[in-house]
């Protein structure tokens, strides 16, 4: 999940400058807008330490309305916070009907924090997480707004951020050490917290946090959209008609697709030995993963034309017939219309043993339906959480999860589009409807990358794959899956 | 929880024949409804061994339109479910939009054998009830309507009913033996499961199923109220002007209120020993508390005029000053209004080692809000398990969690309306507003029901104290007070 915020954002001073008076401008209209609908917004600052979580709290005092806004600190508790259960402090802070309350440090940081240094075990933070949960959703069923950052920083950059601090006699020196030893740690729970949090009412917002400059205008900008999301939901005249919020930095950012290395090429003879080589050990694999009883769901997504059907079939091409199916996922059938939208995947669960490849799949939801309005937001939006939950059932009952987007760029697209229209026997794979989803490119990139940072997890991430080149696409497709597949099997024998 | 199900409810033939053409009518026209409005529904009959859910799903079954319903048992499991994640069995038969789907068995099952025959611990039971809210919410934010009754025997009378199964040859000896030896920890397994998973999308319906005839009223009854809410949500016409709808078996059957007996009585001789006694001993228990860091917090509901605070009166007596505060619970401030309905009871818990009285509290929210529709359905049905998580919070502090309800009868409180009025330094505490209440007293007896039924739990048990006789009303709660504060003290040493 993280992938999508270690893609190097930066903004320049100038183009800071630019956007920042309008964004105010809007923040302090919606916080009287908010005011009026009696809405409570609490806005969460977590992340790693040293992403500059205290400089953007003062930053978000400065631009908000003094009148309307409170800060908390949550940092050691007190006598009288210790000896009161641990929401108490929490629902001491939360703010009134229309006013804004900035949490810094929040519920999440304890568990987290305790998790991280092995005072709490895995069972533990389910409950935490179980009982957060619980009373975000209690809280937003009762109208309030809860607007969760993530301030994100690489180990590197966490590093040089201390450092730094380090220098200008802001920090001791020994933070640095503790913070380097802990980070992988951190992380892993970090992620494994957000996925279990995720919800409809109150997703994550993940930030890119290297560059202040970035940090603070995808914050103020991912601010007003989630604002402006739950007054419209509220029945408040939308302001703006702008299609549905992002739920990762957007613009001024870079977005995760533009990470993925196009160039990458492969040649004729290359191709055929590799592809020969890597079918060869999928056969293997397929094999042995029937034998010890293991299922393989392997979910393929993409732009139109990036060419998920010809490697499907070289996957397929691999495995013995009996192992495997193929679920081609176009438009409902009126049965599975008719059911919850999930009805028709978990219909399709391949036994023990088993492998099905789903050529799109459950992710329409946030991809298709997200960007062509045919779910609503609270419905995308609550998605990622049933996603993940979804997947995580399979996962625990020892299911591999492979998750492929096929990537390729405008140009290229355009060009396979020519071509479908040039070929006889391809002509009809193309029509209209491929066109007006090319002029939706920005708003799937943008679905692409919310999508990536919600449901790529540790135990399913999203394998990212440059298909400029389908040969190329093809063997990678191939080597990742063995990969996952045999270190799956290694992991319980 | 059960208490309310074990109140000698039964129905003769002439009343269940004469209660049943209406309600068979009424649940065809409903099933229509529900198929015009495309809501899929879910009837899960859970509950005790031998208490009839065999032949009531063969009634609902004959009741019902038989073209758009369908029961699926829950067994043994296949092959082909056990090579897949727990929760495919069940998504394989969930109804369509429109349809009814009877599951004999559920998704509870399994959970709830595991666990009383040892198979799984309390965590991975949190794990499984965590799992269950998340899809039922699920299905309910995509439209469907889960409607889930336990049906409810004592121990005695589930070895009748098995005794007479065997009897009839119905069933194999050992079955009865066994479950004998199981009761016990089936109840508390059960009690916990419902208890957790008892939210306002799908409240637990229990029913006293001894009697055959009047657990089909009983779930007849509630099935239509369910329907019925469910219609008017989704903003169908209602056809009824019910008010808020029960959650437990209402008429033909017996109120839990009905069960305490009214005419315990104390005289002042023995009064005035046993008072002293109990203060003295509480004194002393108040003291062991400090000491010892648990707090304790005391509830107190009851009927206008029962005598909360008098009794309160005889609480504060015994305590030292310093150890204790009442807070008399009244409309909230306009302070409290802008919160959470929660937040002006947490913001007065008490410290460790301290005595918090709350004279009226939280459950306000399922009795006054209730039934003079100051909350929305929702909202008071969301509440339960709110309430429930908000206290099992703060069991696991320590706090020590009493709730009382006095209970008087309406003669009682129409001769005390009268003697307040009549009295000069009591006429303050009459007004045209305790007539007004006095009016609704059927639906206070039903949300009495409902709210014992859901939130009188292990850890925080609801006691119905007879308070007709002031003086036996405030030596019972002396008493039991002491009783519980002594064994949580004892618990923990």
């Amino acid at each position: 999940m993280f992938e999508i915020v270690e893609v190097g954002s930066r903004l320049t001073k100038s183009d800071y400058e630019a956007q920042l008076p309008a964004l105010r401008t809007r923040m302090l209209q919606l916080q009287e807008q908010l005011l009026a609908a009696g809405i409570p917004l609490t806005i969460i600052i977590a992340g790693v330490e040293g992403a500059g979580k205290g400089a953007l709290v003062s930053r978000l005092n400065e631009w908000l309305d003094a009148r309307h806004i409170q800060t908390h600190a949550f940092w050691e508790e007190s006598d009288e916070e210790r000896e009161r259960p641990y929401f108490w402090r929490f629902w001491r802070k939360l703010p009134a009907r229309g006013k804004t309350a900035i949490f810094f440090g929040s519920w999440y940081t304890q568990p987290i924090v305790d998790r991280v240094l092995r005072r709490s075990n895995d069972a533990e933070l389910a409950l935490h997480t179980g009982r957060i949960n619980e009373i975000e959703r209690m809280l937003c069923a009762d109208g309030a707004l809860i607007v969760k950052f993530w301030m994100h920083l690489t180990a590197e950059q966490q590093q040089q951020a201390l450092q730094e601090d380090l220098a200008n006699g802001l920090r001791p020196g020994e933070q640095c050490k503790r913070y380097a030893k802990h980070y992988r740690e951190f992380r892993r729970v970090s992620a494994e917290v957000i996925r279990c949090t995720d919800s409809g009412c109150s997703p994550w917002r993940l930030v890119e946090a290297a560059d202040r400059r970035h940090r603070e205008i995808a914050v103020a900008r991912l601010l007003v959209a989630a604002i402006e999301q739950r007054l419209q939901f509220a029945g408040a005249k939308p302001t703006t008609t702008a299609a549905s919020p992002p739920v990762t930095a957007g613009s001024g950012g870079r977005n995760v697709l533009d990470q993925v290395d196009l160039s990458q090429h492969l040649d004729a003879d290359r191709y055929k030995k590799k592809l020969a080589k890597f079918q060869a050990r999928l056969n293997d694999l397929s094999w042995q993963a029937h034998a010890k009883k293991r299922s393989i769901v392997v979910v393929f997504e993409g732009w139109d034309a990036a060419g998920k059907g010809s490697t499907i079939r070289r996957i397929t091409a691999a495995i013995d017939a009996r192992l495997y199916r193929v679920i081609p996922v176009a438009a409902p059938s009126d049965e599975e219309r008719d059911q919850h939208y999930l009805w028709r995947f978990w219909r399709h669960l391949p036994r023990a043993g088993y492998t099905t490849l789903y050529d799109r799949s459950w992710y329409g939801r946030v991809l298709v339906e997200r960007v062509e309005a045919y779910a609503r937001d609270e419905e995308w939006l609550r998605a990622y959480q049933e996603i993940n939950d979804f997947e995580s059932q399979l996962r625990e009952q020892g299911v591999i999860v492979c998750k492929f987007w096929l990537h390729i760029d405008a140009d290229e697209q355009l060009r396979r589009f020519h071509e479908r229209e040039n070929t006889p026997w391809k002509r009809h794979k193309i029509g209209p409807e491929d066109y007006r989803n090319r002029a939706q490119w920005p708003a799937y990139q943008q679905a692409v990358q919310d999508m990536v940072a919600h449901t790529s997890t540790g135990g399913a991430p999203w394998e990212l794959i440059p298909a400029n080149c389908k040969k190329f696409a093809r063997v990678a497709v191939l080597k990742t899956l063995c990969h996952h597949i045999a270190a799956a099997l290694a992991e319980n024998t």
